[in-house]
């Protein structure tokens, strides 16, 4: 039952590790298939080098285990609201990555200090704002969810793939598991070079709109020129 | 004699190199076996390379070498206090690893401020006090231990498997050897993402306590609901 | 067609990655044959792990490809203003490296704070102003070289090899590709210690002129006493 | 000639990238045999990659070349002056490692915060004095021997076994080779661990002397305990 997905989200996993960006369990990817309405997601808990294709957990939107021995990881229902709030998203990860998660320690919001950043995110990198104690004790992974889905009102997943959980870590997304976690990765030296920025020039300020609008859309959209084309 | 005791504390010494949390010879990790009373530890100022299970010494919690050749490592004496005080430790690990012994050098606990942190630490790291001139001279490893013991008065070593010590570096605990390690390595992370929370954010807060909460009793005690179960 | 230089150039690309100058695309080396008026530069966007020496793209100095498949980077109209207006130059190298790039966001040149610096860069290496919008509308890539020209009018070139770009990144360059990429590892290692050194001491202040003289003239022109000669 | 000694340089010399305290050619290592008073010193600007222990140079302590088609690191001088000083010493290193260098930089001797610095340095690590414009001129290799001799005008360089040169970068030494690197080793994890103690906590103050006294002298001297004795 979606071998190939399973496989793809298997791969993605195996990248967290790979990138540096996770020490022990502390990560997860999923992707979907639109078309079932089923996702795939990592086991909880599970060391990486143990890992295989096989142990990936089939879920659906309704949280129903589909297939897998497995308990999913236990930010299941984070994945779950993002899937229904944002359709055009296949894939999604968690992660600890240390820069990003400095900056949701911080409770901050990355600037986009350059073209780096526009390259892959148009505007900041918002940070979603703490749960309350209800929020946390009624349900906690799936409020996570929905304060993500609130502070992105205005904004779109597609062009943002990305946030940081205050006190928590970032979450990143894309077409494919194997996107959200390139953009994890694109997340990763964006907070690290904005750090370091800031303390070069405390009075840094973000990059002109217009430099922001070439990057962002040489790279995205009908009018992209970077790369070798479709 | 503790055959396979010596093995697993032999692999975990020789965790400390692969994770990177130490330079030359600037760790140790001992084990005990509870039922004889009887701890295994790494040699002294032996190179890790030249390591072997045949290595290590077997000790008894009066300081007296059981079995052996070489001198078991110059902090077994704080090893032995922590192991008569806490009896829930299985595990003990000494580094110089370099975030952790960057805090310690400051002089200062690590506050909670983030998930990472709580996950494995039930509020802050505490740093112990320094050692007068007196308890340095009269039985300096052995105080050491016993300034730990001070500043745990009030707290639970299992729901705080770790301590930095003023001006030296950190010790972690865990049910075994392994875990210890593994605490020592979730040290050395919370510990950077710390010091960079801070410069982001001068005014940064610790998590709620709920959320602190939230974080440590889904992975610990009854009501765990993370990983796959025992 | 020119396969020597082809191969010199995709070996200098490789360097990249392995030199930790670069995440996934972000970064392409040219080389140029200056007999024939052409260069040869990475395709756009393609991963370095699958590369090879054909895929490089020769191009003349007008912009257009002579020979190849694949698009040049984008970052190409850039690369032809340099090689117009600096005639020494045989190799340039853009990269997102961390370091520098932190210094380029925070729109600063980095001072020449010790040897290590004026073993290579004669003074500071300056940061090029941002363009205006109008330039980045009208020819962005173009006029990226121009601006790096405009803040070389007092500058030579050859003893500065490199430059930031506001908002964006480095360029080096050098008398063919491989001096490129060296001078672009040089650069990164240069913006690190810089950074660390106006921490420890926010005074700090550039070395002595006569210092600098010293180790740029010991390694350089006609009175280099270091290495082995010619 | 002097083979074993040629051995042991070139393999000190290797010790060097390997613990990632150089980048290309930064760096140079030398031991002395006291007996005939001739040493033995990299060759300069020669690719780690590519040296051999034939490549070694054998030098006398009046700056001639004995052995060796090579020429000498051009930091040769700078080793003359301190083995003819310090008689103790039998191997010199320097390197332009990133966190000693950015101390140097910024003209400050470490301090020492804790154990880690005092197991092998007795008192904070030296920085010495620029040199003037006339001592450059001179003979800036020689002289900058003598400004390091200076500040060990009293200290015992047995003690401290390292120092830093202002805009510049160390110099780390031990009784051969081999010590000398496991030094400049020490020196840039203590470098590392200072700066981020400072910025952790900037009213830190050394550690006690009595602690700093403990350290040091259970490693070195008569009553030394550390280890598996001689």
């Amino acid at each position: 039952m979606l071998e190939q997905l399973k496989k793809e989200v298997y791969e993605a996993n195996m990248e967290l590790p790979k990138r540096g960006l996770i020490t022990y369990t502390w990560g997860n990817v999923s992707g979907i298939d639109r078309e079932s309405g089923l996702f795939v997601i990592k086991p909880s808990g599970v060391d990486y080098d143990k890992l295989s294709p096989e142990d990936m957990v089939v879920m659906d939107l309704d949280g129903n285990r589909v297939e897998g021995d497995l308990n999913p990881s236990s930010d299941t229902p984070t994945h779950i609201e993002l899937y229904k709030a944002f359709k055009d998203l296949g894939g999604i990860v968690h992660t600890h990555s240390p820069w990003a998660t400095s900056w949701a320690q911080a409770g901050r919001s990355i600037p986009c200090y350059g073209t780096t950043h526009a390259d892959y995110f148009y505007g900041e990198i918002p940070c979603a704002r703490s749960l309350t104690k209800e929020e946390i004790e009624e349900a906690y992974e799936k409020n996570t969810g929905l304060v993500i889905i609130e502070i992105f009102k205005d904004k779109n997943p597609v062009y943002v793939p990305g946030v940081l959980c205050t006190n928590h870590g970032p979450f990143t997304w894309g077409a494919d598991a194997a996107e959200a976690v390139h953009n994890a990765v694109v997340l990763e030296e964006v907070a690290k070079m904005a750090y370091r920025c800031e303390h070069l020039n405390p009075e840094a300020k973000p990059a002109p709109q217009y430099l922001q609008d070439k990057h962002f859309f040489r790279k995205h959209g009908a009018n992209a020129y970077y790369g070798q084309g479709k």
